[in-house]
């Protein structure tokens, strides 16, 4: 798996090792990233094997021409820092995706692959429920270069055979996504501010939804897309059904961690020129195909999520506001 | 000028030479690519600045911080090249336009860009014509890094004001086309081989049609791009509006060469993986828009070029095959 001592990936490496799966984790940890080591606490060397370094790495390739299933969950997940470093943005999103998928291509062509892309890639949506047909119009670079990854996996696929599966997610949430800082969205910003007793900017009115996913049910999907052999070839759309507004969002972040306010302020510029409205998924492809059904009220979510960190002061005593 | 040792680029060099315009060229001049010194022959150091360079050198950068207008050509065309390195197509075609984009965000936001794309990120036309709502589906690593490319000039535009517009080009023909080797597309084969007086393959029956476009009204459609007050932040799909099938276009090249036959073959299996059955665009968009329309059949455009390729043997006699 790579990006296994991220967010999603550190709650999938366990959900396959409870499984009594044989895993190998590739991360670079990349400062800002969402890596951090502390996300595999409690699990041992012998449990689950770690390669630190990116997807073009030796190793990683190594691991990669060996793995029976290949979670390809690396890349970067800021927007505003694909702003300022483009070229790092494609590098670690596109380009060495590229070395992984030459790699499976000629020494391990019947692994089953999973990559997990973004709803980014849509941009502002022209209509919603966004289906996997919406045109695709990304805002900013990382909308691009995810893109790239994602159709690459699927040439792969058509082109070699290559089993490989996308997994479009929408905003993922829950225990062990970086809290410390701004770079990974707005869900763990809130999260963070509120377990701080501090106030939760809201840009605007806060009136845009979104269908934000425990991350128990992203590791759900990503294991029957895994194992379906329906799955390859094709690119599912995955989020929640339940659509909430954002300020909706940091009342019920608030009422579970019972501190925080919500302070509504202007939007700054810089947000303002990527920002995309309302955003929710149409996910009944992977329901249809995948018997995946997202099963978790963000206000159950958040309570668990809420209920991790307090019991782990550590990820968010050291943010930085 | 990006690219302007190509096919395209030089004609375009040609044009803007003639109006009295200050021109300076960046061609990296990699092997199989469609750069040549040749396709300046008869225009001096004087006349036109030429740098031999990829656009993230320092030399290229510095002449794009300069420039009214960047006409950014540069680019790996090759759609089998693309499958057999990819990486190095990523490189050209995405990584180092971000190099050009950084330095004219940072140094030069006013200049009017102009970027060639492709009609090939369509991949399988859904229907036809093929207009710039229809959705993207590239079918090889070519189609993704251009689309990559062309979206992140978008991108710059919509986040820096960056006035860039984006051209998707069908299929083009004319003057100056590299025909010594397979890498440039079915057209300067056909030409080369009739010229030779050789059989020219036609996979299948041959049925499939194509919108070819004759060079000098892609120059044209290239300036009006650049000067139209109403193409920054647009796409435009640019073909012809007349439709040939493949054995008509391979009859019209041998008629007009007076040399060359029709041989119809199977389809060569790593061919039919990336084939994408009839394409022809909708180039309404740059009609109303840019005041533009192709005005070369393909029967004259074809007239010009083998008038051309007779008068400058030495484009066709080095040929392999």
């Amino acid at each position: 798996m790579t990006g296994g001592l991220g967010f999603i990936g550190s709650n999938l490496v366990r959900s396959l090792h409870r499984a009594g799966a044989d895993v190998t984790v590739v991360d670079a940890l990349y400062p800002r990233h969402g890596g951090d080591r502390r996300n595999l606490d409690g699990l041992t060397a012998g449990d689950v094997r770690v390669i630190e370094g990116d997807l073009a790495a030796p190793a990683a390739r190594s691991a990669a021409a060996e793995a029976e299933f290949v979670f390809n969950l690396a890349g970067q997940v800021s927007h505003v820092d694909s702003m300022t470093d483009p070229t790092f943005d494609l590098d670690v999103n596109t380009r060495n995706h590229i070395a992984l998928l030459e790699e499976l291509r000629a020494h391990n062509p019947e692994a089953r692959v999973v990559f997990t892309s973004t709803r980014q890639l849509f941009g502002r949506p022209r209509y919603l429920p966004v289906d996997e047909d919406h045109p695709v119009a990304p805002v900013d670079v990382n909308g691009i270069t995810k893109y790239a990854a994602e159709q690459l996996h699927l040439v792969y696929g058509e082109c070699y055979g290559l089993p490989a599966a996308v997994v479009r997610l929408t905003n993922v949430y829950g225990p062990r996504q970086r809290l410390r800082d701004d770079f990974q969205g707005f869900l763990p910003i809130f999260v963070r501010r509120a377990l701080l007793d501090q106030p939760i900017q809201v840009f605007g009115e806060g009136a845009q939804q979104r269908d934000c996913l425990y991350v128990d049910d992203v590791v759900e999907c990503l294991l029957r897309a895994a194992l379906s052999p329906d799955a390859p070839g094709q690119i599912f759309n995955v989020g929640n059904d339940e659509h909430l507004a954002l300020r909706e969002l940091a009342q019920m972040i608030i009422n579970a961690a019972g501190s925080g306010s919500i302070e509504f302020v202007p939007w700054p510029p810089d947000r303002d020129a990527i920002d995309i409205g309302s955003y929710f998924g149409d996910s009944s492809k992977a329901k249809r195909l995948l018997g995946w059904v997202p099963e978790t009220p963000f206000a159950e979510g958040i309570r668990r999520t809420v209920e991790f960190y307090r019991r782990h002061g550590e990820w968010y005593r050291c943010a930085h506001g």
